[in-house]
C-alpha cells in the first residue's frame, strides 16, 4: 500500500530478525530502506530456539505482553506465507505443538498453575494421561510427574528466518551498508550518520561511490533495532532514560543432533526439572536446539561448562536418548531485556524511532512489532499495547530508577 | 651421527606425532626423509591430553609395555631439550606430578591396587593426608576419599608438540608431500608410490617438477606411521596378519578454559568416579583438556551428548570449579589399539617398515620408539622390548584370528 508521497530514506540500525522485519514493511510501505551493520543475523537471533510460544512462555500479570504475544502468534501464519513468497525459502515453520513437562512434584505443582493461567487466557492445554503420553511423544523419559500438550505453539528454525528475511529485503530492493554507526546527529533537515567501515569493506558497503570511510550518510529517518546493543546508540542521542532500562539477558545455548538412533523427539518440549527450566526444539533437519540459560551477566560471552553440564543433565531427564545425540554446537547470544519485560518501540526524537528490547521473544514478536513500528512512521494507526510500549514510559513511569 | 654410505630416500606415511618423531630420527641418521599425508598433526596426535604417564597409566600385567613407557619417560628428558633446541620452539614440558584421586569407597579400593603396582615397579606413589591435600591442589573437592601423588609424570602440549616436530623437520632438511597414499607396490630396486594430490596442492606438495598427480613417485624405503588408518596401508600389501590386529579406538575429550576465577589446578589429575575414569590436564595457557571416552566403534566420529556430560560430571566431581571454567572445544579422535597394547615397530617387507599402534601411549612412547625404528632402519642395535613389537607376532602369535 505505497502512499502518493514521495518516498523517503530510512536507515534501520542493526541487521538481526527485528530489524529486518520492520525494514521488510517498510519497503512494503514504499519507503527507501538502507540496512546498517557489519554482519547480518549476527546477534541473539542467530542463537535464538524459534520457538513461537505465546502459551508456554506466557507469565503470570504480563497482560499486555501476553496480548501481544497471542496476537503475534496468529499473525505469524500470514507472515510466514508472505515472507516465504517473496523469498522462495522456507523458514521451517512448524505446529506440531509444545509438550510441557515437569520432571518431579515439585515441578509439577509449577506446572499446575501455570496451565491454569494458560487456559484462563484462552489457550487450550490439556494435562496427558500416563498411557498417552507414551503414543504422543514416545521418547519422552518413564519417570515424569506430568505432561501437558500445549496446542497453539509453534515454531521456526532462526536461521533459516533470517536467510529468508535477508533475501526477501533484496528482492524488494533494499540497500545493505556494511559498518557499524560511530555517531548518530540529528540535523534540521536529517540524520547524520557517522560509520566505522573498514576500508576493505567500502566496496561492498554500497556507501555513495567515491565515498571514504570518514564521510557521513544522511537519512530523513533512522531506526534503532539493535538488540541488547541498542543501549550504546541510545547513549549517543542523550537517551539515557532508555538505555537504562535495558539491559543483555545472556543465554547458553546447545545445538545436538539427533537423526542416529531414536530420532528427534517430534514436539517442542519444555520442561522443569528440580525447578530449572529447559527445554528441546527439534527442527526439522534432525538437530534439537537446547536452552537456555537467562544471565545477567552483562556482555559476558563465556560458555560456562556449569550451564553446559546442566542443560545436558536436565535434558537427558525428559528426553533420555539424548544421550546418544551427537554435539553441534555451544553457543551464546544476549536477548535485549528491558525493565519491564516489554519491548521498546516508538519515537524517540523527531526523526529516530526505537524498535528493540523484545528480550525472549524477538522471533514471536518481531513480526507484529515490524508492522506497528512501520504504520507508525508513516503515520497509520496503531493498537493501544504499541502505545504501552513508547519509550516515554521510561521518562516519567515507576520503572524509573 | 650420519655414516659414510650414501643416503637413501626413505617416504614416511603419516604427519602425526609418530611420524614426524621417526622422520627426525632418520635425518639425524644421515637420511633424505620425505613425509607424505595430507594434513600435519590432524589425528589422534591432535587430541591427545600430552600426559607423559608411565606410572599412572601403567596396567597390571603389561611387562614389556610398562618398560617401554618407563624407558620412554625417561628419554622425554633429553628428547624435548634436543627438539626444542632444533626447532627453537617451547613443547610445554611440565613435571608438576599428576594426583589419582578416588571418588568413593569403591573408587578406593581399584585406587590402592593400581598403587601398589605401580610402588612395585619402582615409581614413587604416595596417599596424601586429608590435611595436606588442601595445601597440594586446593582444587579438588573436599569429599573426596583418596588422593595418591605420582611422581614422576609429566605432560607435553599436544599441539605445540606437533608445531616444534614440524618446524625441526623443516630445520633439517626435510621435504612435506602434500598427498595421501593411494597404491604402494614394491619394486626389485625400491618402492613404487601412487598417490592422490589435489591438483590445487601440487605447487605446494614438493613433487618433482613437471609432475602431474597421476606420476607415481620411487623411494628405497617406506615407512607406515599413519596411526588409526595403517590398516589400510598394511592391506594394500598383503599385511592382513597385521591389519586385523589393529582397530581404531575412539577418545572423545574437551578443552575447557580456566583462567577466570579460580584457575586450572596446579596437577595433572586423574579420577575415578563410579568406576569411570577421567582427566584433567592443565596447559600453561589456562587451558585444561578433560578426557576421555575408550569406545571401540570404528571410525564414528560423532561427538556423543552421553559422553561429554559424563565427563563434565566427572570432572566437577574432582574439581568442582570445573563448572566456572569455558567451554572451547569438543573433539574426537582415534587411538590406534592394538590386539596386545603394543605398538608394530619393524620390518614388514624388504623394503616397508612398520611405526604405528601407539594406541594410548602416542604421546609418551614416540621418542623412543622412533629412535629405535629409526636405529633399525639404517642396521644398529635395538633392545629386546623392540623385538617384542615385531608384526611378525601377529603371523604366528597367540593373538592371531
Amino acid at each position: 500500500m505505497p502512499s502518493d508521497r514521495s518516498p523517503r530514506d530510512i536507515a534501520v540500525l542493526g541487521a538481526g530478525v527485528a530489524g529486518l522485519t520492520v525494514a521488510l514493511e517498510l519497503l512494503k510501505l514504499g519507503e527507501r530502506v538502507s540496512i546498517i551493520d557489519s554482519r547480518i543475523g549476527a546477534g541473539a537471533s542467530n542463537v535464538a530456539a524459534g520457538m513461537l510460544a505465546p502459551a508456554s512462555e506466557a507469565n503470570f500479570g504480563e497482560t499486555i505482553l501476553t496480548e501481544m504475544m497471542l496476537e503475534a502468534s496468529i499473525y505469524w501464519e500470514p507472515f510466514h506465507l508472505g515472507l516465504e513468497e517473496i523469498s522462495k525459502l522456507s523458514v521451517d515453520y512448524r505446529t506440531s505443538g509444545t509438550l510441557v513437562v515437569a520432571a518431579d512434584q515439585g515441578d509439577m505443582a509449577d506446572l499446575e498453575r501455570s496451565a491454569s493461567y494458560l487456559t484462563g487466557v484462552g489457550m487450550d492445554v490439556r494435562e496427558l494421561r500416563r498411557s498417552e503420553v507414551r503414543d504422543v511423544e514416545p521418547l519422552l523419559g518413564s519417570d515424569l510427574a506430568g505432561v501437558f500438550k500445549v496446542v497453539g505453539d509453534h515454531q521456526v528454525h532462526n536461521r533459516h528466518l533470517i536467510a529468508a528475511l535477508t533475501r526477501a529485503f533484496q528482492n524488494l530492493g533494499g540497500n545493505w551498508i556494511n559498518g557499524l554507526v560511530e555517531n548518530i546527529a540529528e540535523r534540521e533537515n536529517g540524520i547524520e550518520l557517522r560509520l566505522s567501515i573498514e576500508q576493505s569493506d567500502l566496496n561492498s558497503a554500497h556507501v555513495p561511490s567515491g565515498a571514504t570511510t570518514k564521510d557521513p550518510l544522511y537519512f530523513d529517518s533512522c531506526l534503532i533495532a539493535s538488540g541488547a546493543w541498542s543501549a550504546t546508540i541510545c547513549d549517543l542521542i542523550g537517551a539515557e532514560s532508555v538505555s537504562r532500562n535495558l539491559m543483555p539477558v545472556k543465554g547458553q545455548i546447545l545445538r545436538i543432533r539427533a537423526e542416529q538412533h531414536y530420532g528427534p523427539p517430534e514436539h517442542v518440549i519444555r520442561g522443569s526439572v528440580n525447578g530449572r527450566h529447559v527445554y528441546l526444539v527439534p527442527r526439522l533437519d534432525g538437530e534439537v536446539v537446547v536452552g537456555a540459560t537467562m544471565e545477567e551477566v552483562g556482555f559476558d560471552s563465556g560458555q560456562r561448562i556449569g550451564a553446559i553440564s546442566d542443560m545436558l543433565e536436565d535434558a537427558t531427564r525428559l528426553v533420555p536418548s539424548v544421550r546418544e545425540a551427537e554435539f553441534r554446537e555451544s553457543s551464546v547470544g544476549f536477548r535485549p531485556g528491558t525493565s519491564d519485560n516489554l519491548p521498546v518501540l516508538g519515537r524517540l526524537t523527531t526523526r529516530i524511532w526505537a524498535h528493540f528490547g523484545h528480550f525472549r521473544h524477538g522471533i514471536l514478536l518481531s513480526p507484529l512489532t515490524a508492522r506497528y513500528t512501520a504504520a507508525a512512521i508513516v503515520g497509520h494507526e496503531v493498537p493501544p499495547w504499541f502505545v504501552s510500549c513508547s519509550p516515554e514510559r521510561f521518562a516519567t513511569g515507576v520503572n524509573e530508577g
